[in-house]
């Protein structure tokens, strides 16, 4: 690879690096605004998203710039290619982030998550934070187990959101229709956010070693 | 532009119309499934998915394809990878139809919508075939009128997202919070479609001219 490609695609990857952290920082940040009623957590998340979009342009350009300059050909340019679809997933990611800090925001100063949802919320955001983290690891040291983990991950989350549901169904619910669909919506930002972050990580697989993960 | 790299493109766009009329239908058979609890278009939707999911393979191998042989440059580049964006918004068009369709099948045979949400449902699947239909339209005819209509489209969606809302949460909901729940996810589908759908229009705006539109 020559040099001047090198050293864009490395600008890509630390792009991207910058993405994927600010986007773990926001659902980090809105999950704890969502479970301690902290409106101004919330307002954060919502204020910064601007801050992954923009990173999200800077990845855009910053491709587009290389294939034109480089006429990257093969491997190369798939790799270009799979960064923009990396930054998307990751862009998306900051959306759903800010789509919990919203929710919790609407219901400020009442928690928008009853206690009987706390424990499933708590470990939902433990999930979608480690596989956050995960995109990072393998884009910082290219550890390709770690990116195995991602499907387990995954089915993780799909657990999780099918317990949420048996709670918010359950004949004993005690509360109205309103805190339900916000259980619902909230636990389906989550689980799409994974959905993303999976994505973003085994695209990352791509990213760093050229070849696909089975899947 | 190279009478080779026009004819690829051209079939980047064919398959561009397949997939669009592909998701169109999808939706549209999903929100008949729904609104009449009928288990064979459900099941159509489900079966069909994979249709939508080739289609999207066969713009990516098409435009790599396209980029190795033919190393295009500047706006034919851009306008290749706006193709692939195109078929990811496209292809999770047709994810969300199915989320739709398994929806109903889950209440089948009782509706999953009732009669108090069946109106908004009805305009909600009204405005999103609408948009759908747009993005063939302008793909086929590159009538450029019809995509400035796309962010009133979408207004109009969001508009009836917030109207389902205030029946969901209104004092005299009758049902319990399962119906509840189903009613909030399944306006998150139509609503996210339509986002899906705008954001494909918008980019297809740029395929056949060549400029972004104003957003």
């Amino acid at each position: 690879m020559r040099e001047e490609l090198r050293s864009d695609l490395l600008e890509v990857g630390r792009l991207l690096v910058s993405m994927a952290e600010a986007a773990r920082t926001a659902m980090s940040r809105a999950t704890s605004g969502l479970l301690t009623a902290d409106r101004e957590a919330c307002e954060t998340v919502i204020a910064r998203d601007a801050e992954i979009n923009d990173l999200r342009n800077q990845v855009e350009e910053r491709v587009y710039d290389t294939l034109a300059r480089q006429s990257p050909v093969a491997v190369d340019l798939r790799l270009l290619v799979t960064g923009l679809q990396i930054a998307i997933d990751l862009e998306r990611m900051g959306d759903l982030a800010e789509h919990v800090a919203k929710t919790a925001l609407r219901r400020h100063p009442s928690p928008a998550v009853p206690a009987e949802l706390r424990p499933v919320f708590i470990r939902m955001a433990e999930v979608a934070d480690r596989i956050a983290g995960k995109i990072n690891l393998v884009l910082t040291t290219q550890n390709l187990q770690l990116a195995a983990q991602l499907e387990g991950d995954d089915d993780a989350m799909d657990d999780l959101e099918r317990e949420l549901f048996r709670i918010l169904l359950g004949k004993d619910w005690p509360y109205g229709a309103e805190t339900a669909i916000d259980g619902a919506l909230l636990g389906r930002f989550y689980e799409r956010y994974a959905d993303h972050a999976v994505n973003a990580g085994q695209q990352v697989v791509y990213l760093v070693t050229g070849e696909s993960t089975p899947s």
